[in-house]
């Protein structure tokens, strides 16, 4: 028996970004799409082009590189209040889009009516058949979004009744149960959706969720259980004030859990790396604790749960990370027990066991350094080098003499000059190297010279690159005195690693982390057979 | 009718310190259980004695300086196998924290009793019951924790009846239902609690559940509606993997919106500056988007929503934000529309209307900035002065000539020597001023040559303190290079403010940041008035 469908419509591109501290480009709205559509979501909704003029711009731009099965769909409300839909601006926006599905929006609940639009009832209803009418002898096929729709039939169930059903008979192919305020809760979603299939039939319907009473994902699988057969959602629960429904979990949940059908399974293995492409692409930071897909939703962190999960992963697992294209992870910290270093250890491929002094050692000099402010959570090379610094297995590629850095800005006139030196002196297989290189800032001028002052004795040191530099203030309190935390991502085109650096000093921290980058990658060139 | 009681249990010391990234010092659990406490929360699990050393301390330590309400719990797992409970070295640690309650977790799943106890089914139902009986010989009173309940109860019903029957005869006061592994559903859950409501009696039943579905929340909930009268979660969710249900969306649900009675209301308007404040605690920075409590919770960005909630805050608000202490922002963004800027610069007590030009050029001026990489969202006080500026009503303080900041590091012996040191030229009110200082690091050393070139004019500013510093790289593909955005929040010992500069060199992003800080704050300091 095929598994029933659900429909996946992803409203990332509209909803999503409007949250807080997205920005999105044309470009990065191009790329986000084509993810998707690599995905096998097979609705994307692409913007309101009647609202946003950068929006019309999208869909154009999108023919020129088309989507190769998903359908894109523009948004937009119903014409306004005493406007016919045939000259309502916004609805000639969506027709320039030129897609052909439109998603309209229209009013459930009799307070935005009166309050929102400053309207009658019967006009609400007037604009949402109009709209749909004129629409649809455009030759468009129509989504109907019911706003507020939960709201709205809790406070006058009626004429929340009568606006969908006066947008089904107008020719929408779905409705779409919107609960726009986040408020309700998953009991209340169960009975109202019930109530509806019994009065409008449970085919073509629709869920769209909010977050905001942290039961989003709950919701709209609350709603498919009685019948809804198209969730919308966005990529890590984007969305405004607390997101929408996260379709990171929803798709797995209903997919590995209910039976249900959305992309093919071998598009699901591609789900994390989706997630935290479109993370960057949205320039955030991936949430590390997201259910389903962040780096920590398969991370094992106390003692006991690592020795059981190393004997079987059922216990501790309630599904396969591989299944979505995650792994499991054991996490080195504080309360790091012995077994927590020997998984570690292990899957460096270095031998080590408990009766070994050398793993008590590498546990004592890992609480010592948590003390000073260091993490190893993020930052996996350092890590590696410390356990081959209390295995004595570390060589030293060179030796910091000292360095100067030294920047000035000069401002004269509107645009202020500015310039940043760095001197380095080390000692390399017996050499003293001094070195000066320019940089845009100082942490680049002293990396710069560093790598000048290594290259002679390290060539593969010219393929390795700074992918990313965060810094993190440890005694917030104490304000730029603080101690620093620079994390920094190094990459040598094939594979990243992060190293770590604390100091009061911020181009210490910086030197550190640096260094510790080099070597790492030097250690991965030579083959990880020196590490055992 | 007085609302039925939920009895709230909170592990944010015990579980929530599991989370990848959190490490307490005993200090900060004691401000945590103090914070707790203050908040009405009854029952609060302070760590695991028995296995971690450092929480033996915590318990003493809360002796000193009791809490006034709550009951401080300790945890432990039921002895082990072959081990009768009385000599069980765990159990004397949970003994010796001296608690009048303590949670004992044991095994449900039958799979963990053969795979991760290594032992049999027999003998696990001896271990529960020989514990507990134990611990209620040395006048403990026993909460039950069924460790993978929903697991077990899916795989193996009879068995897991069994224990939690074995462990209701032995005496435990409570038995807590536990998704250990976070994979279990809604009606899941509904399903189970419901059968075991149906055997063993509606009476003392809690829920524990986790995130890994991201549904932690609305299980909570689901059990609660079947009879369950005690939640335990975490505040903000913290919690190992995806977290524990977050409490601060449990109690307002409950409360709020479900008629259930959790915590005193007035403790209740308390939540949101609890959750930021642990939040500091644990050095995490707040999840701006997390329901109820987070800082975009109720921010409006849209223009639509605007306008709306400008009117009738109801429209696009599921509760009202002061009921947990949270208040209503309008964002101003890329997306940011008139209505935005109107409502923004209202709110400063700045009077513009949509039909002045300068509303125009704010907005124009912060697109501009905001394609540069700014980002005012979480920088205020920086776009009140580019309201300012725009409005020609900017005063300048002083003129920047330049400034030169000179590092140095040198290596010798184990420990290096490290120097900071800064000299800026300002022209202050006609007079050229020339400093030096010296600091923990560049961006301190020119800091305080700032500061010190300003002071005799603008003498307040010896009041003000940097408070916190955060750097973003905005373009990670280029590392070090790429452009750094600074965020610096100051103080002045009575209300913070943050400010935000940009600049390939972190440098000049940094002090950017740092002199629009020290603006601000005298702006503040000569009273709003000067703005209108």
């Amino acid at each position: 028996m095929p598994q029933p469908k659900i429909w996946i419509y992803d409203t990332t591109l509209r909803d999503g970004a409007q949250r807080e501290g997205i920005a999105l480009s044309l470009e990065d709205k191009l790329r986000i799409a084509h993810k998707l559509d690599e995905m096998g979501i097979p609705l994307i909704e692409g913007g309101w082009p009647g609202a946003n003029p950068k929006d019309v711009q999208f869909f154009w731009k999108l023919k020129e590189n088309p989507l190769t099965q998903a359908e894109v769909v523009a948004f937009c409300s119903t014409c306004r209040p005493s406007v016919i839909a045939a000259e309502d601006r916004m609805l000639q926006g969506v027709l320039a889009a030129g897609t052909r599905w439109v998603t309209i929006f229209g009013k459930s609940w009799d307070l935005h009516v009166t309050e929102g639009l400053q309207t009658t009832q019967a006009e609400n209803l007037r604009m949402i058949k109009d709209t749909i009418e004129y629409l649809r002898s455009q030759g468009r096929k129509v989504i109907y979004d019911a706003e507020h729709w939960f709201d709205g039939y809790k406070n006058n169930p009626e004429y929340a009744r009568e606006t969908l059903k006066t947008a089904k008979e107008a020719g929408a192919e779905w409705l779409v149960l919107c609960d726009t305020n986040g408020g309700t809760l998953p009991h209340e979603i169960s009975q109202i959706v019930q109530e509806v299939v019994e009065n409008v039939g449970e085919k073509n319907l629709g869920i769209h969720t909010h977050n905001d009473s942290a039961t989003a994902v709950a919701n709209a699988i609350a709603a498919v259980r009685e019948g809804v057969q198209m969730v919308q959602g966005t990529i890590n629960g984007y969305g405004e004030r607390c997101g929408n429904a996260n379709l990171c979990s929803v798709i797995p949940n209903l997919q590995l859990k209910m039976g249900y059908s959305c992309i093919e399974e071998s598009n699901l293995q591609k789900l994390t790396s989706m997630s935290r492409a479109i993370a960057e692409i949205v320039n955030l930071a991936p949430d590390d604790h997201e259910a389903f897909v962040g780096r920590s939703a398969f991370a094992h962190k106390g003692g006991i749960h690592v020795s059981a999960v190393e004997r079987n992963p059922m216990t501790y697992e309630h599904i396969q990370p591989e299944a979505i294209g995650n792994e499991r992870r054991i996490v080195i910290s504080d309360q790091s027990g012995l077994s927590n270093v020997l998984a570690k250890a292990n899957s460096y491929g270095m031998d080590l066991n408990k009766q070994d002094p050398s793993t008590r050692k590498i546990l004592e000099r890992l609480k010592e350094l948590e003390n000073q402010g260091y993490q190893f959570e993020a930052a996996e090379a350092s890590f590696q080098l410390l356990m081959q610094t209390a295995l004595g297995q570390r060589q030293e590629l060179f030796k910091l003499k000292g360095f100067q850095v030294h920047c000035e800005l000069i401002q004269e006139g509107e645009k202020p000059y500015s310039n940043s030196v760095a001197t380095i002196k080390v000692a390399v297989k017996g050499q003293d190297m001094l070195e000066v290189a320019e940089g845009n800032g100082p942490v680049s001028a002293l990396d710069k010279a560093l790598r000048k002052a290594l290259v002679k004795f390290y060539p593969e040191i010219a393929g390795f690159n700074l992918t990313d530099y965060k810094v993190r203030i440890l005694d917030g309190g104490a304000g730029t005195a603080a101690k620093t935390r620079v994390l920094v991502e190094s990459s040598n085109g094939k594979e990243p690693w992060t190293t770590v650096g604390v100091s009061t000093n911020i181009l210490e921290a910086s030197y550190r982390a640096v260094v510790e980058g080099i070597e790492y990658g030097l250690l991965l060139q030579s083959s990880v057979k020196t590490l055992t």
